[in-house]
């Protein structure tokens, strides 16, 4: 199986993603909906939680995890790849790569949840592999709570998405990464915003293509990924709209897991 | 001391309204923020964790316990208040009662988390004092991350709070219980939409003026709970936005202390 976690839904933006690059290969999600958000919370929570969830997908019989939370990549994920004897993908630097490889005017515009943001991961990462780039930064907090309402097209949303995005288009960004899972779910008010001089960077798409590359040249690991046979979507705790966010995400709604042993 | 518990930062409101009508009388506060929001977590957890921190502060020395937060008070609070020793009092009933002595009309408004409202706590509690009122009954979630982003005078607000608050006047209410600590600090846009014709009831006057009326009869224990000198504000994680939080409820900054034994 494909672990994948998250904190809560959001995620499942990158389990859509799986099925549309990976169909056959069945997933496991963990959603740590009893503790989200992670946005919000201090790093050193989200590193142990993140270890605890991770640990709790190998146990459960991932062959390789997907930390797909851009907060939990954010702050975990460097931790967790280093002690891990089995592979461990984030979402931050394969959505940089492809932001990188995109934008023609080096101006890159990252929005994110304030723990992401604040992390400085984006900074890091952007200016490790091309010092010449120059990055923006917005934390939008409003639009995981939105986007769990399912309230996107609902009034007075769109005037606040313009005052997190609009000084960013201000700056002459042509590149945007949607450094958050729920973000995707809300990229039509966010294309409208930007416009089409803008590009915009679903790291989803990325980390996705990085673990099919992967797969690819690990025939043997693939082929035991495949053994399973169902998708399992588990959490810590009976998650809120899990319904409404796994018909935006899937197209349909998903059988849940509760469980209490992470 | 007096003991005060909710999920975060909003039951600083109610620490307002203890110093307002009971000045000289320390307080504990214990904002549950490392598992923060409870407005749209599972019953089960939201007991588990409520008794857990009402345990607390009477273990560090808090003679009464009000639980400021509306969730917990919807779900554990009949639980907690008949296995405890100690006084407990939650903020449900008090607001009822003082809705129950304004209302004109018998219509009576109440918005709050999903939690609270799924609860059927106002229901229960309105139907019990009273059989001839009738509630009406709107969860604002987005409500709470606005006011914790200090977002409640920017663009598109204004449309979200009418989308919420519209259908309640149409009911033709006289009364509006604030049924989550956040919302008084919202009071100001929530009174424009409502206008005027409809009394706004915040429990957490409520609820401190019948703490003050149980003091005046408690003559020994009131001495006792002012024997301690200062107030402590305890989390169980760092929180966020507590400079801009306690600033709008308290006009001044806090002492945070993070404990991590509850």
């Amino acid at each position: 199986m494909i672990g994948l976690f998250d904190s809560g839904l959001g995620g499942l933006t990158v389990v859509k993603e799986v099925w549309q690059q990976l169909p056959g290969y069945p997933v496991i999600y963990l959603g740590d909906t009893a503790r989200l958000p992670y946005g919000t919370k201090p790093a050193e929570l989200i590193r142990s939680w993140s270890r605890l969830n991770v640990d709790w997908l190998f146990n459960q019989g991932a062959e390789i995890v997907i930390i797909a939370c851009h907060t939990a990549s954010a702050w975990a994920f460097d931790l967790i790849n280093q002690n891990s004897r089995r592979p461990v993908f984030g979402v931050i630097t394969p959505g940089v790569r492809q932001a990188l490889a995109t934008t023609q005017n080096g101006r890159i515009g990252v929005i994110g949840t304030p723990g992401t943001i604040r992390s400085g991961i984006y900074q890091k990462k952007i200016k490790e592999l091309d010092q010449s780039v120059q990055p923006y930064f917005q934390s939008c907090p409003l639009f995981v709570p939105i986007i769990e309402e399912n309230w996107m097209e609902r009034p007075g949303v769109r005037e606040i998405a313009e005052e997190y995005l609009k000084p960013l288009v201000n700056q002459g960004i042509d590149t945007l990464i949607l450094g958050c899972t729920h973000y995707p779910l809300m990229r039509g008010t966010i294309e409208q915003i930007v416009g089409q001089e803008v590009t915009i960077v679903d790291p989803a798409q990325a980390v996705v293509q990085e673990v099919k590359n992967f797969l690819i040249k690990n025939q043997e690991l693939a082929q035991k990924i495949k053994r399973s046979r169902e998708h399992r979507f588990c959490f810590s705790s009976q998650p809120y709209q899990a319904e409404t966010i796994s018909r935006l995400c899937l197209g349909q709604t998903i059988k849940t897991e509760v469980i209490n042993d992470n």
